[in-house]
């Protein structure tokens, strides 16, 4: 404000005009929505949007039973105008403050002083933006979140410009004294450029970042509910395989008893590819019915990749072609999914030549970028939808109206998709891509948690046995456990040194099922992420430290310092702490939060609030189980339990705090769920007067589907 | 046509009635502005573009002289509407055809097949139409070049998208059963989005590509024409260097006898920088005046870094303010360099602190990038131009302003800007940046050419001597001879070993100012660029051919093949081919277009449209000279000629064929130029009866300035 006054009085000095290009603050109007939730209009917003593309509905019920919250502090600093033809939406930041999100980022948790351009694309080694979920929400450590329900391609400047007006300023260095001059001075507000004459905006409250996210995923419609058989193992196998090639990979995995719950055909089960024509190949697939049903008997599923281009020689083009967009992709036409005939001819397609013989889902590849092969921004498509728009959709429409087919048949699906956005919390995918640094996978899985998506990271190929080992090991504790196989054939036990580890670990995964899987209701019930970043735990705040590393001026001219943010542990449902060893590593360092955690494989204590360095010499991933944490787990079965199969369940209990863990149960297959066909069993475990720990679980619910066979105990922390 | 036709029965088969989304054609108002120049309208263009921005009159006199043409055949397939409030446009392109330009790209002279989002920014590593000059214009080998006039980002697909209804369709492939399959189908047109409600562009006839930049660049000003010191050799010192300092530079070039005509220096300047004060540091520099005029009585010309953005702490901040954008760089305010009170404050600065005590140019920093240093794009400023349209500019007002301030003094200036665009050709300012790639440096000089702008692959440091010698032999064929040693405090004489051959190419550049400053008339009155690529010549036409070279799908899924494009050697001026030499090559190939080339060193014939391999045991950077080839020369001074200087000439000729060439003569200071104070003398040379050639020089012209003083020739080529 100073410098405004200050500004009048040179003004009436020189009685000079000044034009004013900036329009005045718009008028924002709120309206709670929801339990912490509100949404804000400006100026004039387009119709359609994140949430209008996945025309989810937001979970009201379940937000009321969250902690009742003020209207977030955040309200009173908000700014926006239109400008140039754009809105302009600027959100102030506190000292200290942190901010995460915006998307699904590969190198970076920590957004503040980050600029991005939201865009739907392959990630393409930077985090600029341009990924395959740049969902335009941000949540803040300091306990609110901000969504902007555009599907345009918006600017987003995350805290790091500075106005001229702040009320915070940063202080005025001499770069030629001051040794301590930064190429980066404060900044004290998230400025986004939205490229429409209005916009909706959402603000969700916490009271911590954790609840923030939950609000998101359950305003959002919830966290998808994959199907039991989605969480064990699955296999995809090299593009061209045919029926029998793909029956012996089946019989491969029971010789060796690996785990398998689902195989993924590549793009050879199409007659032709790139583009699609949608229909079976009837050399190599002469009667995939016939298959689909062996393999069932197997206790394998089949899920097929496709992308959504059809080729001028499938049968639907003549149909498709009126509703389909002005540009082509490989020669493709692109189905206009807001038409409803062009979704009526593609997924009739789907639903005669795969969902009715027994296809389990898809993998939905290219609707991500990049630029090269999708559809230009120039492109016009028969809804009057603009490219831009549909490049940020199409993803979350794919999911939406392939997952409508399965819902139809009253059958859980889960699959694989190459982009997805806002709105697309609820819908049963999975988010993968051609990049392959197991490093920047991880940082995926940790920030996906952040934007309501699914990520997984996934095993192609390796170079060594160490780095398949290390590879497995991960995606075991991920969303899909998944080997890619679609160009290298390559098998879990081809690193023979390795295979034993290798399999322990793929079993560990499917006993783990019942936990996973209660994770995941909590992801759709309580918007919980099932993996997410150690930023979304309490005891968990580090700042954001920064380090000059180069002073050579000519390879680093502007004194750039290096964000040293921790990128490489998770946390895997309510109590596990993952940290997993990249390949070389004979080490690494563990941050636990504040609070006790005890070693999953041993039960001992770990640390408290610290950072422990841990040997990689036993070969296991690293995992650490919370103070308190109940973990349940089944036989390592080679598939997930049919609905109706009772397990057993074995209880495992960590550390020494009396604890609950709510249970969940269901028949893990359809969408009975939704009509109260489901049960949540409350396992409790207290310290006894004689210092011995005591567990019981809940009796089933009375006509509620039971999967619980035997239950047994196992205290791990034995120092208590 | 065929799938319209077909579109429509299937309309009314079905009776289902289709959204129009596409607006119709736009009405195209095309306009002859000059010679072989068509100005064409499309809906509302903006007021504010880069013509406008750039102020300059088009040189209808000087493209009157050139070769009359018809419009251009390209006229009958534009295509133009406005969309979702963007213009598009459409030219198409023929099969074999081939684009160049979009401004300074750094690692791909072929622009078809490629996307780009022109906007201003420092070169990252990537041509995604982030540069430093990301003009729009592009120029084909069929004859003709467009120019989009906006100062918007514009996204291009340069040849990339395929539309459904193209009349030139790509074949279908299936990527199954197809090993040719290409995921980048044939496309047939030009497509550029305006993110505006109209747009001006501008057409170029040929007939040759030459001509079409010959034409743009008269119609932008025509090329500049630098004081003849400019094209001598520069030194910028260390960042804080003190006058004793300077002068002691000044005399160690001296005392080793190596070429010198300015040295720059760097923020150490200015009693503070980052942001700056645009005042002289006292304690370095007690006076600055006295400096300058020491400098100058050892020959020796000063230029000053700065960059525009004002401290807080500098005198002129008080009046400046107002006229400054919402936000500040490194908490500099930014002048809003549209509003005349913001010119005024800052310029009346330069020229009182500057100018006046005889500084000789300036190097303007930062005013192209990155995102993470200037001004969001959420920025406003007071004259009502949006951020990015100010953005696109910056670098032109600053080259505009700046160099107004010169010419008021009649006194030339040849600096230094990071960032130029359309509009700017005329500005004597040539790019430089902070990336340091030797063989990007040679791509990007070759791509100036197409675009208007001047580059300097300038030397900064080294490993060894062999790259020390092979940059600075590529620096003495560039428009700026620079040493940039701010960081590092590097002499052309720091490696020992090479320092002798340093020499004599620094020597060679300064024998050679004739050629030099008679192109760069060209430049100026023809709007031939000095630095050019080989596509520009007669004779040379290369396929673009692709190979794949990965095979391997887990690295390269979509089968993407390498272009093996020509992008290492370039034109220099009328005759010569310049093919550098990178470190560690002993050998390379270089490719001699049809007609005779010769040697430059020794004149001897080395090849006719062929490609040939030359060793680099010489030591020389190998530059060929053409059949008929005149180059003039004058004894190695260390400082270029004074206005009046009278320096002998030695005309070189090479090759066969009977030859004329115009030397180009004026006082090499001032711009009486533009008054017609220059002269144009003709040298021809021609075979005689005896077998011997003679050669002759036109009498100077009355009343002109004539530096030329005693004339000797020399035949090159013996073997005749």
């Amino acid at each position: 404000m100073k410098f405004r006054s200050f500004t009048l009085s040179i003004l009436v000095l020189f009685g000079i005009s000044v034009d004013n290009s900036v329009s005045a603050q718009e008028k924002l109007v709120w309206t709670e929505v929801g339990n912490g939730v509100w949404k804000v209009s400006v100026g004039k917003p387009e119709n359609y949007n994140l949430l209008s593309a996945s025309g989810v509905k937001p979970e009201i019920a379940a937000l009321q039973k969250m902690q009742k919250t003020e209207l977030v502090s955040a309200k009173a600093g908000i700014f926006a105008n239109i400008q140039d033809g754009k809105t302009y939406l600027r959100f102030p930041l506190q000292k200290g403050e942190q901010i995460y999100g915006f998307g699904l980022n590969f190198q970076t948790i920590h957004q503040r002083g980050r600029i991005l351009r939201l865009h739907t694309d392959h990630y393409g080694n930077t985090d600029n933006g341009r990924t395959h979920a740049p969902v335009p929400f941000f949540v803040s450590s300091n306990g609110y979140g901000i969504f902007i329900n555009s599907a345009r391609y918006l600017d987003v400047y995350a805290g790091s410009a500075v106005r001229k007006d702040s009320k915070n300023p940063p202080k005025i260095q001499d770069r030629n004294t001051d040794k301590n001059w930064s190429a980066r001075p404060y900044s004290d507000a998230v400025e986004i450029l939205i490229p429409a004459n209005g916009v909706e905006f959402y603000v969700f409250s916490g009271p911590g970042p954790l609840e923030v996210v939950r609000r998101f995923n359950l305003f959002n419609g919830g966290g998808c509910l994959p199907p039991r058989w989605g969480l064990g193992f699955t296999q995809r196998v090299e593009r061209l395989y045919n029926a029998e090639q793909v029956k012996n990979e089946a019989q491969a995995f029971a010789d060796q008893h690996f785990p398998l719950d689902f195989i993924g055909l590549e793009p050879g089960w199409q007659s032709k590819s790139y583009p699609c024509t949608f229909e079976w190949d009837n050399t190599r697939f002469p009667n995939p019915a016939l298959l689909v049903k062996e393999l069932g008997q197997m206790g394998v599923r089949l899920n097929l990749w496709t992308n959504p281009y059809v080729s001028p020689e499938a049968s639907i083009y003549p149909k498709i072609a009126p509703f389909t967009g002005s540009h082509s992709v490989w020669v493709g036409a692109v189905p206009d999914l807001l038409k409803p005939e062009a979704r009526d001819i593609l997924f009739s397609k789907f639903k005669k030549d795969h969902i009715d013989i027994g296809i389990s889902g898809y993998k939905i590849d290219e609707v991500d970028g990049g630029d090269s092969y999708l559809w230009p921004d120039v492109a016009t498509f028969p809804s009057g939808i603009s490219a831009e728009q549909m490049r940020q959709t199409y993803g979350v429409l794919m999911q939406k109206y392939s997952t409508e087919l399965f819902h139809q048949k009253n059958s859980r699906t889960y699959g694989l998709i190459r982009a997805s956005n806002a709105g697309g919390v609820s819908f049963p995918y999975v988010i993968y891509n051609d990049n392959y640094s197991h490093q920047d996978f991880i940082t995926g899985l940790i920030n996906s948690g952040f934007s309501g998506v699914l990520w997984t990271p996934e095993v192609r190929a390796s170079k060594t046995s160490e780095e398949w080992l290390r590879r497995m090991q991960t995606v075991c504790f991920s969303p899909m456990a998944m080997i890619n196989a679609w160009a290298s054939a390559t098998k879990p036990w081809s690193f023979p040194d390795v295979a034993d580890k290798v399999k322990e670990v793929a079993l560990l995964r499917m006993q783990m099922m019942p936990y996973w899987y209660s994770e995941f209701a909590k992801y759709h019930f309580e918007g919980t992420p099932p993996f997410r970043a150690m930023n979304l735990e309490t005891g968990f705040f580090i700042e954001n430290k920064t380090e000059k590393t180069n002073s050579n001026l000519e390879e680093n001219p502007y004194e750039e310092a290096v964000s040293k943010e921790i990128k490489d542990q998770y946390m895997a449902g309510e109590y596990l702490l993952v940290a997993p060893f990249f390949t070389g590593q004979t080490s690494r360092k563990v941050v636990l939060p504040k609070g006790k955690w005890f070693d999953f494989y041993t039960g001992k204590f770990a640390g408290d609030g610290e950072v422990i360095t841990v040997g990689s010499n036993l070969g296991n991933i690293p995992v650490y189980v919370k103070d308190g944490g109940i973990i349940p787990m089944m036989p390592p079965l080679l598939h997930a339990p049919k609905a109706g199969e009772k397990v057993d369940l074995e209880i495992r209990y960590y550390g020494q705090k009396n604890a609950k863990y709510q249970l969940y149960d269901d028949d893990g297959e359809s969408y009975n769920y939704e009509k109260g066909e489901y049960s949540w069993r409350e396992v409790t475990v207290e310290k006894q007067a004689d210092g011995k720990y005591f567990g019981k679980i809940s009796a089933p619910a009375a006509g509620k589907p039971n999967t619980i066979g035997k239950v047994s105990w196992s205290f791990m922390t034995k120092d208590n």
